[in-house]
């Protein structure tokens, strides 16, 4: 469990980051940058958690979270143009993130007896549903909605960590072949510009 | 409780339908369709079972659920020129979702000892909130804000169920007049196309 | 007890008239004007609650509120004009509202155990969250991110709430202490037009 936490942490100081720097191109102030970088962290493990009468959720009893996204809202305002320059190492720890926020998503719900198809739901949740209300409170239509592979990468994950569970694979194993296939699948996406169907009139 | 079950269902899938259809409006993607579809959905159901602090959320655990909203996204998607046609239908549909919807959020609050005023409110909200969600995301102000009698007609009918339940009136036929009752109220407003006045400047 | 009850019961009040407001601003109908009070007023509270697990939440399990609120949007839709001439008294009582909802947010949350820095947050959630679900609602940015001191004001309130509770200080003397410095800091920075720096491009 504590390579997960790490890299959880890991994902909730990127999160942070990209939320903070959604706040700065609306010009939200201060306050409004950290709160947007707070919730897009938080967000999806708490509704995850919500959902699941999981209680009380993850970052109400564990100090360290708001530690991790005070760290990173203070990076983002000292750093903020050296920041942006680190797209690239930013997308890599973005798709961990969003890799582990999913993995940590589906297996707290199999242990409290989800069906593995909700599980891989409330994995998909945990992962997005933070970077959604960052889009709903900037007043943006959710990226996730119309831009590339994000999801999607989630949802084949967590197929496949579900298939890999019943096949008895051993849990650390399963969670870092699945990390690495969500990383693959956005990867491959953005090299060869992969995209879903838009639904048309 | 196997008919309101069966509606329940029925009202999911509309529901389904018109989350898909929106998000098709605001050319979102297959995952972004089927992302506020599923909202739709279970929106207004998970607020009222969080608020309520009725664990684990209704279609958390029952498969069934999930599998008719995402029947209901593949229908939308492959039939969608077809499915635009049946605006009545879908309309017809939606309404007895709505009645549904209201009724089995009351039944549920008083069950739980809520005062019945509160349990009427929880009834709107478990019709209402999946579209206000749907809104919301795809970046509108919610339609039921702006637009005919819709929440009112469910208000009406919650009254209504109120009265018959504390007149000891049989549960199911107190539904029964109830989503009738609720039902309508709908079509009389559209028919002489009745709106609530607007809270002008 | 009492005064703090009393007190949340005036703050509920006039966060339902800033709501009902907001939403005649936005052309809503009646029921959209009712349910955007509604939302406004109970939004952080219930929120606040969900994230504590603390069921079932404040509002549901005491008619009061309602009846508050409906007193609220009843009061707004007949008196609107004149309201809108009370602006500074209004501005009093909500910072009297956000003062108290802030000091209800702390102590729930250091009574279930929460640690002081996640209390100040619950007790800014408290404070300001129906605002931003009734700007979000309504399809702006959050008020609270781009204008004045608001939530700085309660957050350097709770700062000072936890720092006198540790001190050993009454909870009463510390409620009336706290308000009054969120007042103070409040009317200070509308009267000198303080702001905070903007996370700009």
């Amino acid at each position: 469990m504590t390579v997960l936490y790490g890299l959880d942490l890991v994902g909730t100081l990127v999160f942070t980051i990209s939320g903070t720097l959604s706040a700065a191109n609306k010009k939200l102030d201060l306050f409004g940058a950290y709160f947007t970088g707070f919730i897009t962290a938080i967000g999806g493990g708490t509704l995850r958690d919500v959902i699941l009468g999981n209680f009380p959720v993850g970052w109400i009893s564990d100090i360290n979270y708001l530690t991790v996204i005070s760290i990173g809202v203070v990076l983002t305002f000292l750093f903020k143009a050296y920041i942006m320059q680190l797209k690239k190492t930013l997308f890599l720890f973005d798709t961990i993130g969003i890799g582990v926020f999913t993995i940590i998503g589906i297996e707290k719900s199999l242990s409290l007896g989800i069906h593995p198809f909700l599980s891989i739901i409330m994995g998909l949740f945990s992962a997005v549903m933070g970077g959604v209300i960052r889009d709903t409170l900037c007043n943006d239509i959710p990226l996730i909605f119309r831009k590339e592979i994000y999801a999607t990468a989630c949802l084949f994950g967590g197929i496949l960590f579900i298939f890999l569970n019943s096949a008895g694979i051993n849990s650390s194993l399963n969670q870092f072949i699945t990390i690495s296939f969500i990383i693959m699948i956005r990867i491959i996406c953005i090299r060869f510009k992969l995209s879903l169907p838009v639904l048309s009139h």
